[in-house]
């Protein structure tokens, strides 16, 4: 049973630093190191998180598939498309890919429309990755018919989301929109990311 | 700059375990000491980790209106359906209600579907309570055309998700869900709230 702890402040000795700090480090990563592989085992303990995350009406409706293996990884890595904003760059090259991947998947059976589900599981398997010394990308733009012929997928599954893994090899910076609103990330001359966040006073209606 | 700690497994002494206990910690808690107020400052720093957290082609198209005062508070309150399966159960009683609100909304002008944006932020946001000693639930049956009224939110503001917050006083068991597949939560005569879980080999697929 959780128990609360009634009377205490909080459970954290570091309260409100841990996870601030997971979420700062959990940058969308798009180059990796393709040779440092992800445990079949590791793959599962994230999709644990999602399990225990909440659900809509607690229905459950999310499945997902796994890969961590060269041939499987390289069927799903031809289905995405990576950072539409870098024109020139069609995404990472062989030796810098995902060396692993967690598909979600969502039941039709179980729930027609899948709701906040998907983004809820995915940012608790994104921020247990970073706590692994892993990184990745969230990735909705994916070939789905193809995707779907490559792993046979059935039918009654809705494809949602391509979370992309592996061990990051590039620096990401944050930056705040500037005075022209413009939030395309962008790459200077040493392959350093950029990312630029509306400020906190612009995303808080004062009402 | 966020650097990466090449070369160490993790940047975590208690690798995998503070956010697992966080995700664990976090249930969907509906009942609250309501004399426990939340700072403004609080609502703030939540609304912060969602600012850091993922968003498609980075566009950022949320934004947040913040409640703890209880006017305000009473308003949203009377907009939101609590616990559909708990039929002679209409929400929390006077004394037990939530004392903080965090309302999701998406600006239509920045874009029109929000994908899961908003599961993404409403994570990191419960997770951030959670490790400040209060929880909460996410909430998407919302009254929204009087929501929209009762605050004056303008059109141009899609209304998402309500996040009521406060000092849970529940104890909620997570179990396994049985043979019957019934993911229905259920609470017992010690008004203990049990929630029926999928078991993991079960939501993942053998592809």
């Amino acid at each position: 049973m959780l128990k609360l702890d009634r009377g205490e402040k909080s459970a954290h000795p570091l309260e409100g630093k841990l996870l601030r700090d997971l979420i700062l480090k959990n940058r969308s990563y798009r180059r990796f190191n393709q040779k440092y592989p992800i445990d079949l085992s590791t793959l599962r303990e994230l999709v644990d998180l999602a399990r225990h995350s909440p659900s809509g009406s607690n229905l459950q409706p999310l499945k997902y598939i796994l890969s961590n293996v060269p041939g499987k990884n390289a069927d799903i890595f031809s289905c995405l498309s990576w950072a539409g904003y870098l024109k020139d760059w069609p995404g990472p090259v062989e030796g810098e890919r995902p060396t692993g991947y967690i598909i979600i998947l969502g039941d039709t059976t179980i729930r027609k429309s899948l709701g906040v589900d998907p983004g809820i599981a995915a940012q608790s398997i994104m921020l247990g990755a970073v706590e692994r010394g892993l990184g990745g990308c969230i990735i909705a733009s994916i070939d789905k018919e193809k995707l779907r012929k490559d792993l046979q997928i059935a039918d009654r599954y809705e494809i949602s989301l391509a979370l992309a893994l592996g061990r990051p090899i590039e620096l990401v910076q944050l930056e705040e929109v500037g005075p022209d609103n413009d939030i395309k990330y962008w790459r200077d001359e040493y392959n350093v990311h950029h990312v630029p966040k509306r400020a906190l006073d612009d995303i808080i209606l004062d009402i």
